[in-house]
């Protein structure tokens, strides 16, 4: 399988589409919609097999919410986020759970790592009922759902892994989703932490970049469980490889033709890259320097999206 | 049964000695070993029912180590404390497990709130293992305990118990012993954050002051709990009943005898005065201006004890 | 002088009516405004020196706001809390400055000591326009006030005395008028991050707890300044004073009168007890066991107020 | 001049030499020592106008330590790490100010920017005795040296130029030194928060990437002013132009020799790759994924390293 580099279904589509020269791939669906300047929704849908080893991700439904210049946006323009991702989060919730089922949130990440504490910090602005409504139900709103939360911190610094412990919670106590929040890689370092991305499928290892973990899914927790990521680092490889493009073009458009960036361009160079960089010790993750304040706005995004949706 | 408004079966100890006119409580024993100027270690083992029924506590070893001044502590200080607690600690888990078995270390408490913040500061300082013997042992010294830690939060945050979350984690994980760090209270305002309460009995809710939770035991979880407390916080009402004896004994010795200044000293007006208290909004729960800087040494002291007792 | 062991004016002007058993005090005048059940206003004017004498305050304004169950309050709560105390200071800002007057807002204490974060809190949410008005004013909405701001830090860790800073910076940029965010003490612990007061006679130490800080004053400065202050600790020895009152009323009630007991209440017992209590490292100063919300919350109120009344 | 896109010394005469084809630069003198497989330490003297022209940086000294693999560096190294630069750093003040001469240092930087917050983190780790010899002398060892210390903020969080700040508080308590730690570009991203320039010529805005500050030197401040730099983000552009030149020359030797390839690697296109990623909105300033670590590692030897050399 082609090394997509990303985990957005959404990169992983164009990617595939321009690699093989296609306008359609067989097996996959695509809508988008413009909310306004500066809010996009794709929506991939992989419907069988064929889709699925196309971009190397689940049958399922993938939402891609592109939010711009969310660092230096208002707190109107926070709200207008939150509540586009709250729609199409509505209905992926709809989808597999009734509406007085009870939902745990699991914030994965961790919280002493700037662009590994989104889930951290969202839990921690959830609005928690269930033990309301298991202590003090009289004082509950009718038809509240049950809604509790856990972030439980990453295995570097528990020794466990974080499959275990929510297999251990959801047996316990039994909720009927999980709503799992995560970092993403992307090949856009202008869509870090300024894109949601949010999947049917649960937390799926293999495609992207990254620590390999164990899956989180309705196979492994016998519960749907709904993905909300979002990209948080790139590798400096990816950067280079995307930005080479962008370069050779412009050098293409200066200069009269030259074979050999001809060639260069057409065919991917992300592996030679990496091969290069790596000896140097060039090839790290990085993150924009902006990255507190971007959290701090996505934080508000997302947990209020979910506030919203579960009701 | 007498409300101690303490967690510290030290505390308690002298309490029922005092209310009852008593030298020595049958059922229960006592030691004291002073290691300097700056540091006590007090024993309370309660043999039988008899001890148990006296002072509230289930039968099982109490090991109270005072640390004065711990918020002005230099290094070395901190060092000291945290070996004689370290000592204290390391024969209580080996009293209690083998050398080679595995320890989850659980970190109660919210760590949004200061004085509610130890545990999870704790957790967050301590040497894991558990990840590296299982992934990559060639690198671990031989010899090597496996230690993984949570901090699971509060009811309050996650609307889970805490009970329900550690006993998830432990069917899934199966550890052989569990330590949990939990903060307590305790009626002595100059023991917050300066006192360690080491027991072999888990933590039992039912005699201090707080709010009940189930039971973290052996009882309940299957494996040996050694639960550590801090005091955190104090009880204005509780202060203000220490306080007035304290005052009235300085009025004494100034004026003349005062049969109702005797009388009021001689009975506990802690119920009288929180009655008192209440309706005026004054009977908050109170901890020193200081905290910040006591929690952060303290927390230092529990890490760095248990680090060293694990081995 | 009497001990008052508060900072608030409207305190100290209930004690001096109390103690000596006045209905009014000769050059202090009061107004009450009640907005509802959870918001009071009074104002204490001291319009000449024998006022000045009664309470140990310089002649000038002090408004106390009381914000009542603000840990919990809700958004709208917070929000109606905020715009009192827009009125309030604003009324005072425009008394002693025009409308295009550069201010500059000066956060007092540590931020890494819970109960005395709130001044480098407030100057973190601060709407800054110094530096567009400066680099950019093209881009400015006209009558735009310039309006910058500091956390100077504490003598504890910076070494240097607040007003050495403050006088440098104001030498240096020129401000026309100065708003300082300080905390002060109370003797109700009610009142804890629960109570605005804004004077327009800056900060003069001497009457309360507390050390002894150099007078940040017109005096001291030459320009205006307002202090807003926020009660956030209490000591241990007015607590357990006041409480003392209570519970003998309460143990009036009960019993007979006790000709020992009425005297205890009709005099001060504060110096007594403090003696009592400080021998026994008892005499702490607490602050609530939920100052991180109160906090967060008051900090929200004050720099929205700010932001809000600059205009 | 040649646009160097780093503020370290060290970096720009490497470039200026590979630039121009030299061995050595006239008026720059270096030399370099290695401390250990993880520590080496590189000075750039410029003694003449001629070397100030050559690389944009004033006449003085500028040392380099490099400390590899910071991020998982172990207690014993951090502290090897901070002797090495407390060596360097105690040469250097000696050079410009005698032992009982007061130091204020600042901490420049904003707190809430994680790649921005070693100036005030190092700031809070300092040993500050300026208010102890000036409150309680008698208290204080014999011979140490009074230091104080501010993290006076940045200028879009206070509206005031950090000079500005700086300017009135030396004017107001006069000290005889200033250091100051501040945040650099560098070309490396190996280098980030993982190398230490210091340099007696102050801070001296033009040559590198960022925002145009004021001037801190003795020029503008009137006393000797030791900078200690950190680098701390990359450019993208920047991070691309310096891998196009690694992929290259894998390129190179793989394939036949290519003309174009050549000349590409042979001039800087640097200029060339901004504008190429700034309309796609790729060219941002990032840092690495494990930011925090980096820097709680370095405040530690830069605090560290402080604290040892005023004395």
């Amino acid at each position: 399988m082609y090394n997509f580099r990303t985990d957005l279904a959404d990169e992983r589509h164009d990617i595939y589409k321009k690699t093989n020269k296609l306008e359609n791939i067989p097996g996959i669906e695509t809508t988008e919609k413009i909310i306004d300047d500066k809010l996009k929704v794709n929506t991939v849908k992989i419907i069988n097999n064929e889709g699925e080893r196309a971009i190397g991700k689940p049958i399922g439904t993938y939402i891609t919410i592109d939010v711009k210049n969310l660092k230096i946006a208002t707190d109107e323009e926070i709200e207008k986020a939150a509540n586009t991702v709250k729609d199409e989060l509505k209905i992926i919730i709809n989808n597999h759970c009734n509406p007085e089922d009870e939902i745990l949130v699991v914030g994965l990440g961790n919280q002493f790592v700037t662009p590994d504490a989104l889930g951290p910090k969202v839990v921690s602005e959830l609005e928690i009922t269930r033990h309301f409504l298991k202590y003090t139900p009289q004082y509950v709103v009718e038809g509240t759902r049950s809604v509790c939360a856990v972030a439980p911190g990453v295995l570097g610094t528990t020794g466990i892994e974080t499959s275990e412990i929510i297999k251990g919670i959801v047996d316990n106590i039994k909720p009927k989703m999980l709503i799992v929040i995560d970092s993403l890689a992307s090949k856009s370092i202008e869509r870090i932490s300024s894109t949601v991305q949010i999947s049917d499928t649960g937390i799926v290892p293999g495609g992207g970049v990254g620590n390999a973990r164990e899956e989180l899914s309705i196979n492994t927790i016998g519960i749907p469980v709904i993905a909300i990521g979002v990209p948080m680092v790139v590798e400096s490889a990816v950067l280079v490889n995307d930005c080479l493009d962008i370069f050779i073009e412009k050098l293409q458009e200066e200069a009269n033709s030259n074979d050999y960036l001809n060639r260069l361009k057409e065919k991917d160079n992300y592996e030679e890259i990496k091969e290069s960089l790596n000896p140097a010790g060039f090839n790290m993750i990085v993150t924009p320097k902006e990255i507190d304040d971007l959290i701090e706005n996505m934080k508000d995004v997302v947990a209020s999206a979910i506030n919203l949706s579960v009701w």
